[in-house]
């Protein structure tokens, strides 16, 4: 689509949802004030809001105004946050910086930062039941959103990835097990993330189906592309240490299939989200364009 | 009410939990096996099923059959066992033994204890909504629960307390902030319990209301019993560390009341939560005896 610009587009989406999460999370004075500090401190630390931005875009391209769930999809940022800083913790990959700010715990102690990524993951799910007390969504589209999201980071979805990741450190890791580790750790989510845009903004179970080959593709497009920017990106531009999953003993795309092979499933996965959305009109540019941008950035 | 066993009737609805547990959580076959296992192993290490109990039996209050709102009774039992799990980590309590067995970071390992807890957590959540897909409940109810839930474990609820009670350890805390420890880390999951069942179950707003002041009463029967157990009672009884809270200079009622004044205030608030279903009939019952039951047992 000739004149849309999808930079301003995610620009825009992004203060939406900076704007909403403030609103959405207690104030740092409410009690316990540390607690509170702790969960917006890794909320605010800059985040590019990929999943909130799909989810809005999902609803657009089923006939919604994005704005309708712009609330609803703050909780998969909730739940992204969560997750990086129980990841980040000593007892799990021990990482001292996030988007180039120091984790949770260094910040507040471990204590603190399980506490804080805990009450994230509680006020997603609380979110979406207040949807329902202010009348913005029917409870059993709520309902659905709430299950669905909850089978994508449970045990067999993001938590599940997470504890397969941990397990593969420095063995030798197949490519099917890898498969596993990105398809539950990261695609997961993002697929919710479409899903949750789809449900809300009213799709048909037709549209949903299309919706979620587009979620599945774009999920494994993304995790190819973290694999790549962690050996050729510099630390400047990813904000965290580069080399750390090599250094680690991490199975990646690029490690075990080489480069050339990692960048041509890349974009084999784009292709594949841009044809589920073959039927769908221009409303549907903006999950395009972020398909694009997922697998051109470069952080 | 003569001829009311309540030992016989808490016997059997622990059966029944027990049952609907093994039931709902995956298998520990299920993909990852070592994750599956450690939510299992806390699940079922003995704990009394108190909550889901309380639930069941204010659904029976309400007049519904206690079975109805087994399996989401069952969402209690799982939050408060994440919470055990992350309390009992080395960077909060640093507990070794819980109810007799070793904590699950002993077992386990940090990594898969911190896991394990947030996969129960999502569980939790994840077992009210599939509530509405088995057809069990409205959704109307079901979301209403959900958000009662979330309000009552997250950052203003159990969280909230757990983080003011680390911050008090060691230092001399007033008897507001005891009240606020207990009332969010212990009182509101119970409060919680008790609104499921009454939700659930039906209860008109005038019930509920009714139900509400037995639930926020007895939670502070339980934890003033507690804590007055953690002075008196032997390590084999508690099957955890006895004094442990005086050694780790954490205040409990006893220590800044008197035990007096304590065994005072447990028996003011049991009267309290008898008081507030003074317009119940014998279907109450289990809800009466499970109160006094709470104050005097002695683990």
């Amino acid at each position: 689509m000739s004149g849309f610009d999808i930079h301003a587009y995610l620009d825009r989406g992004r203060r939406l949802v900076d704007a909403a999460l403030d609103r959405l999370l207690p104030p740092e004075t409410a009690q316990p004030p540390a607690l509170h500090k702790a969960m917006r401190y890794s909320i605010f630390a800059g985040g590019k809001r990929l999943r909130p931005l799909l989810a809005m875009a999902a609803a657009e391209a089923v006939g919604a105004q994005p704005e309708t769930v712009l609330d609803e999809a703050c909780s998969l940022e909730l739940i992204h946050t969560y997750t990086l800083i129980h990841d980040d913790l000593p007892a799990m990959d021990n990482d001292d910086f996030r988007r180039g700010m120091p984790t949770s715990h260094k910040v507040f102690g471990e204590a603190m930062a399980i506490l804080a990524g805990d009450a994230l993951q509680t006020q997603a799910f609380g979110l979406l039941a207040r949807a329902y007390t202010l009348g913005r969504h029917s409870p059993e589209r709520l309902v659905q959103v709430s299950g669905m999201l909850a089978d994508a980071c449970g045990s067999q979805g993001v938590i599940g990835g997470q504890v397969v990741d941990i397990e593969s450190e420095g063995s030798s890791v197949s490519l099917e097990t890898l498969d596993y580790i990105h398809a539950h750790k990261t695609g997961k989510l993002i697929h919710a993330a479409v899903m949750l845009g789809a449900i809300l903004g009213g799709a048909t179970p037709a549209r949903q189906q299309a919706l979620a080959c587009y979620g599945k593709a774009i999920g494994l497009a993304f995790q190819i592309t973290d694999d790549i920017l962690d050996v050729v990106s510099t630390t400047e531009q990813l904000g965290k240490t580069v080399g750390k999953d090599a250094q680690a003993g991490k199975a990646t795309y690029p490690g075990l299939l080489g480069m050339d092979e990692a960048r041509r499933m890349q974009l084999h996965y784009l292709a594949l989200s841009l044809a589920a959305l073959d039927g769908y009109d221009e409303k549907a540019e903006p999950l395009r364009a972020i398909g694009r941008v997922i697998v051109e950035r470069n952080n």
